[in-house]
């Protein structure tokens, strides 16, 4: 895409009402807008990287066999009735009057929903095992929206669910679930770690978080450097400093961002709403159920948090809103054609490819504007790379550039790219490998 | 995919309190599941032809230069209160408080929220002409939403809109999308009118409707045989019967559903919300915009009601399901592996198949099924067809049905699928080409 056709562009002081880093920096590269506390419009950068994190969690939800469905925000009170959870989630459930008596809800969640939609389809041992799930918005009034992208009042979430016969078969799919997450998060660019946590509103059971170590985070992990061991501070059998229950290693305590969730729910939700099955001896019998959360905005937020510079965002490859920045330091048409060219030949190639193809900003500013976006790999084209017969190559995450040739410039563009130091990395480095 | 492991399935009677076609097909097809009145969920096969038409007019839009962006439903009453709908919307936008005494609003459109934003970005003339989108969720307190999917209080809507320095500039920007629009509309299977029709809530000027003729549709079109003359019924100015004004035709009246429309808004918005340009004097001019929107969902729900026959829904191919419905008529699993054999060689050669292995359905309920769900091609795999090494090949808009070998079998998929007779053609008949 040509730079010069974007509406947005970037803007040099970071907005006063935005405290977090992942707020500061996306608006200022343009990638989303505050409309108000909790509440972001994305732009055309940001969506395309929001758009490839739905993709990445698409790919790896139909892995483990998820069924994609879309369900409605709009909740009618009669359902969470059944469940009793019309008055207790009442604070977090935006409630209002429809047509006539009707009473509301937009959804915070969509257990209730998704349940009373296979009362309909599933009704034998041999409809199990299923899983389903969506890429949505959900609504929630959230007291702090103070964190950017992490905590939203409105944000897209993937929630899937899962329907099983025995705690056996719950079990299975739960720990394949753990795989496909973390298969989510290694793409995204981020390592996160399984941590027992509380189930707050959805069970009273243990359940798993997926950590993301990060000073800006708004929870607490005891976690044991030599092992898997990790806790959320919340339920936390030992404190930072103790021995570690799991091996001889000694507990330490991070700041950390919760960027997804999964949940035993047994029967909760299955019980009150009916589904049921029968089992092979002609017996009814409950469905045993499991929830699995990760908040896409939220997952966009960390990344920003976890691998940025003080220049601005590094975006990992497979979420950048595109691989190569291309800069013309042209400031007449005449010679941009030189860019230009170069701009054919990756788009040629299907290489995607942001072209700041401006003729009125200087060059400084074009290099400002690259760090600041975060694109793998930045391509000048310039007086000085054109008497070479090349351009000038360098990753976002490195310091280090250098001037090659229009052939060995798309295999390198091609190869696999590490994203480098990031913050993430520097905080990993005391940790085993997960 | 194997219908077996689909969660899904048909169902044989149509739901009591559905009148219209376009709910009852796709309900018992499996595609949607009604939650309350105007509220639907998207089961798997109907999400995936909402994310087809989505990707139609996605890259008819990137193809008029619109730049796509995502806004938020949550809405503060402040924004609102700039231009005077908070209130004059009240009866039709849901309400509520949120957090504090903080009123919120769930937006029913976005104009108040594209033009704020703009507004931190576009300041010259050199930024226009400039095209925004974006797909998103709306939500209308509508009084009638009786008509499945086309008539929605929750409903996928893409929105688009643009800005121009002068009124020549929009003009030559709206006939440039009424052919886009057009595409869209042939891409789906439709054959759209353009039609004048009244501003609604948006603007006092006249504007463009696409309406598809069908006896189901909640408006009147009087509209000339011989020429392009339409006019909505609200602001017609001849009678059926009477002679057109643009030819010498007589004007016909005809029930038709609106499955999109463009408005010129002037700069009804801009005006309010300060968005203003500097000219090439240095001048500042006010901004002239356009919106132009269509609901996802009531292309969907139109295109049943338009291509669908007794037996069921007749998807085009652009925006079916699966292109190919492969039927075993195998009861035991040792023979049902010449059905996979067939359904490799499919998924093998990239062809979007949905593959009815199940060992315990009959064959009536096969083809009952395969007519309802209504994939463009239907293929039998059964004894018959492996004697005569092949499969027997059927569109499902023709009666006819033949046995071919494998190659011609690809072949055949391949090639473009004319709909056959719908009752879109049938009322197109008496039309001249548009």
């Amino acid at each position: 895409m040509r730079q010069s056709k974007l509406f947005t562009r970037t803007i040099k002081e970071a907005p006063k009402d935005e405290a977090s880093i992942n707020a500061q920096l996306l608006i200022r590269a343009g990638f989303v807008d505050k409309l108000m506390a909790g509440v972001y419009s994305y732009l055309p950068l940001g969506l395309r990287v929001l758009d490839k994190i739905k993709n990445i969690i698409r790919e790896e939800m139909n892995a483990i066999d998820g069924q994609e469905v879309y369900l409605p925000a709009m909740q009618p009170k009669e359902l969470w009735d059944k469940t009793g959870r019309w008055d207790k989630l009442r604070e977090v459930m935006f409630q209002f009057k429809g047509r006539g008596d009707s009473e509301i809800g937009i959804a915070a969640t969509h257990e209730e929903v998704i349940v009373q939609i296979l009362t309909k389809y599933v009704n034998s041992y041999k409809d199990l095992p299923l899983a389903v799930y969506q890429i949505q918005d959900k609504f929630r009034n959230e007291a702090r929206a103070k964190s950017g992208l992490l905590r939203g009042r409105e944000f897209s979430m993937k929630d899937l669910y899962s329907f099983h016969l025995t705690q056996e078969d719950f079990e299975s799919y739960y720990n394949k679930s753990k795989i496909a997450y973390t298969n989510v998060y290694d793409r995204c660019g981020l390592t996160a770690r399984i941590t027992e946590a509380p189930g707050g509103d959805f069970t009273d059971k243990m359940t798993h978080e997926f950590q993301v170590f990060c000073e800006s985070g708004e929870d607490t992990v005891i976690y044991c450097p030599e092992c898997s061991f990790s806790q959320n501070e919340e339920i936390a059998t030992v404190k930072a400093g103790a021995k570690c229950p799991m091996c001889s290693g000694t507990v330490k305590s991070t700041k950390s961002i919760e960027a997804g969730n999964i949940f035993p729910l047994e029967t909760t939700y299955t019980d009150p709403l009916g589904l049921k099955v029968t089992n092979d001896k002609g017996e009814e019998v409950p469905v045993i159920m499991g929830c699995y959360g990760i908040g896409i905005g939220r997952v966009m937020g960390t990344v920003v948090e976890v691998l940025s510079d003080e220049k601005g965002m590094i975006w990992p490859e497979e979420i950048a809103p595109f691989r190569v920045h291309l800069l013309s330091l042209f400031t007449d048409e005449e010679k941009r054609v030189q860019a230009d060219n170069v701009y054919e030949i990756l788009k040629k190639n299907n290489i995607e490819v942001l072209y700041d193809d401006r003729l009125d900003a200087r060059a400084g500013q074009k290099f400002s504007d690259s760090d600041l976006i975060g694109c793998p790999i930045r391509l000048v084209v310039s007086d000085k790379t054109v008497e070479k017969n090349g351009v000038e190559f360098k990753f976002r995450a490195s310091d280090e550039s250098e001037i090659i040739g229009f052939e060995e410039m798309i295999d390198k563009i091609r190869k696999p790219i590490l994203t480098g130091t990031s913050r993430a990395e520097e905080m990993d480095k005391e940790l085993n490998e997960f």
